[in-house]
């Protein structure tokens, strides 16, 4: 392999934004980079806001109801401790009891419910209770904008092929992925941005190069169909000669690193997605199975997305 | 038609994001692209967020009535089953106003109004109680945020011509057709982006050709007043020697996508709007009858939106 | 002027999206456009997003506080039908009496606040109350959307000089206004589009013409302090030979065509702004004052915005 | 330093948005322009809603607590004033007593949780009450608003080097600085756009004039790890010639404003950070310490913010 990667004409690039001494994968398969940061506090490294847009919705709301049970209990302890006789209506029968209604309480402030059965009376409970409804009205003013800030998140929504293929093209070879809006949004406009990570051994430090791949077709007009970028293997291209055997070196880390960039008109928003291949990832000899056909009265296009992963082999 | 097809000189485009082999109208009058998705489940292949956004008005807000009835019906039914001798001032007449009573509990919890004639007292029906005022908040904090998403959206409120005329434009002809703004937002820095998808049989296989077609004014300052999209049939055009009979041959698919993209002032976001003409859309030999004039006082100028479709016939 | 207009060499430009057969002042001095639209129904004619955006703070406090009242009246009204009979709590002295407790009834549900005084006991009430609380919480979601629609609205907040002034400029003469930020808001990378319109007569017929106007600084980095924007008048402008006379002919509407666009470094969005000037907006032999000056211990500069319309006569 | 700024080559360019008379630094080190507005009224000085998005998140809550407080004290005066017969259930064993019952009635009212122990009975209090309500509503609204403008706001979440370096680069020397992301956010496509202020005395008169400077990496792909920002002081740079002593000269001022500009993937926007570096930050003879490292495991690599400032000493 590193006799190959010598024999690579182009220049390596520096506006990758990963510094050549930089390891591992870069982008993650979710399109994450591959960074670890220390020397920040916990507080300043978490953007919270951004945690919990890209938290999946079971988490989302099992938090907020944790927090609503926690918050109510907090509270029950502090009305507990003031004592049950500065509220009204409380079932003194016993301690348990007496808690299980200050709680209920706690949580009829909190939501701003107040059906007034349990109300409090002294100035201590009432104080609480003021605070405690001001801080549930703040937190459902958070909350909306939680949601809104989750759904109204602009996204691509693609799904892309689980592998590269290196397949004849033309008259050589090429490395090709596909990808396909998977939802019912509309994107138009979209781009692509091929970078390709190779590391090589100089004097036994490892080091990683970058070069921009040339895409066939790189920006196309409307995203309806699946998209399938190509990556014509030819002399401009860092992998012009590589065979089966160099894509599959174990000892080296090659990395295709996408970036597709499109307008989403439902959000009228640029939504830009990433992912990236890495050597186990690409397949040498094989070439992609039509994934959409005519329906059969010849009236629209039906887009398989369950096909976005077929392939068939073939000869290079 | 074929016969002209094969003449034309200009090469077919793959950047529009549809395949030669897709079949039926491209993009839908609405905009739309006309394309089915398969092998994605139905939670994956909708966007709820970007569906309900796209809802008309009535049906949002039905839906949105039909939510907090079904809601209601639903914890009516958890309270009553739970007992109603757990919750204060039920009517116990009959069992159906005992019904009728949880409901409204339900609803009072629900919306947080609580008065407190209905009150719970026991542990079961006050949890419950609990659990239903926090899902209300929850619920108008995602009202909240699919109203806001509704009218923040930024949409170019454009209307377009019904049809597409072919016209005598200087020494040639011209296909046009115009849209205008119809509401009160500020459109600057309009686009167009015009592609025609051709339909052609090769050897009894229907493939569809796509280009790119030229526009008189492709851009535009500022949308106040009708904006006339013209594309010039010279040498350029794939129309080029198109006759009458080309473009009413029903065997033969023509289809003009239309893309427009402006900046909204009062959104400050782009907005894109599309929408196509197909062979029957196209009619041959009409001109567009003007749909604007001065005030009578000369201080304004008058745009009639009620003409925008409005044309006459002429000679070609 | 006929004669000035006659020879002016540039061409018209079509790109303005105004018509040459439009007529009055094109850009309100509020940037808006000068159109009047009909033929199409008022529930289609306006945004009513846009124009609840637009409004003044007063006027939209007011609209709500009337929408408010009257939502209240008309469910006092249906209560009061209903029989204040199902309602626990009325003060049944007199009919005034009855309905002004209904009325009140009627804003505590609609507000969620629920006391419970007074609360619904018989079907009818119930079911009313259970909808106008669920009305209430949607009203005030849309409320939530309108507020923060209006001020999270990205604006420019430019200030522009109330006239253009036409002075000496390097070996010619230039025509320039000038405009400055008010806000503690932050602008960066401002362009600016200046055209002018010219409605000239030809055989009796007015016909306006659309020119773009060079600017000598159209790009700014920073909108930090006053942004004089300068159209030099030689032989490419189409004012070049213009006198005093021909810009205040009254008989001849010159129309300064101006759009600002920036990017709001807080909203992190793009804003634009528009107005335009008139020929009698135009003060020809005058420059501007200085509006800007170190501060005493030049640590900071100071720009004084109440000297933003000042200028001095000049001889040209 | 006079000598030296006379021999600068480079024209002064005037889109910097700072005049040549302006004094102080231009751009704080947060970023904001150090400009002082007068001749506003304070009304129209001040976005309140960019300055409530500025505000640091402990003065925010701040206050919000005191505006809650405060809302209520005028309410419960109110009330008071009104008279305490007007409303059921308070406490009138003592005038405090009294007042501290219509208070956190006023609060039961605002935040809409009504329990109803205290209850509104005659017409005045209703009438307050319902209008209380209705404030609290909108207030919240508005609170709602702010909380989602403020973490919904796209921000780079950027830290720079305390200090610009000027140290050895290829066969002469260059200015740089760094940067790095210090959150989980992800930005791509950044870019750079650097401007160098040098104030010079022209006959004593202190006069500013402005570069662009030349950077050798100013388009970024993926903002990952740290970015470091050269600026090659060769013959293009205005500062080439320019020895230890004239960047420490402690009569002139030289500034260099940063303005970053990404593409946030999770906020889908594009953000824009600026900053500066003046004299007194910028050291001759230094360079940056490498900040970040490949894991044990070279699995991932570690980018460490705590050494974004560090450097060691060089000889140039």
């Amino acid at each position: 392999m590193a006799r190959k990667l010598r024999i690579i004409r182009q220049k390596s690039r520096d506006d990758s934004g990963f510094g050549s001494n930089a390891s591992g994968r870069f982008i993650n398969k979710d399109g994450f980079s591959n960074v670890q940061r220390k020397g920040v506090n916990i507080f300043n490294r978490f953007s919270w806001y951004h945690t919990m847009l890209n938290l999946p919705s079971f988490r989302f709301i099992s938090y907020l109801i944790l927090g609503y049970v926690a918050i109510n209990l907090v509270f029950a302890l502090i009305y507990y401790l003031i004592g049950v006789e500065h509220l009204t209506g409380i079932d003194q029968s016993t301690p348990l009891n007496e808690f299980i209604d200050v709680f209920f309480f706690s949580s009829q402030t909190f939501t701003t419910v107040g059906y007034g059965r349990i109300a409090p009376v002294g100035f201590l409970a009432s104080l609480v209770a003021t605070f405690e409804a001001f801080l549930g009205l703040l937190a459902f003013a958070i909350a909306t904008g939680l949601f809104y800030g989750r759904f109204s998140r602009p996204r691509a929504f693609l799904v892309f092929s689980k592998n590269a293929l290196i397949a004849p093209y033309q008259d050589v070879t090429a490395l090709m992925f596909r990808l396909a809006p998977f939802k019912n949004n509309a994107l138009t406009d979209g781009e692509v941005i091929l970078t390709a990570a190779i590391e090589i051994n100089e004097n036994g430090v490892p080091k990683s190069n970058f070069y921009r791949l040339n895409v066939e077709l790189a920006k196309i007009n409307s995203l309806s169909l699946n998209w399938t970028i190509v990556h014509k293997i030819d002399e401009d291209s860092p992998f012009f000669g590589f065979t089966k055997e160099d894509f599959q070196d174990p000892e080296t880390d090659i990395e295709i690193m996408v970036q597709i960039r499109a307008f989403d008109e439902v959000f009228a928003n640029t939504v830009v997605q990433k992912t990236s291949y890495i050597n186990s990832e690409i397949i040498y000899g094989a070439k992609f199975i039509k994934m959409y056909e005519s329906s059969d009265d010849h009236k629209t296009t039906i887009l398989d997305l369950s096909k976005i992963d077929a392939y068939e082999k073939v000869n290079i």
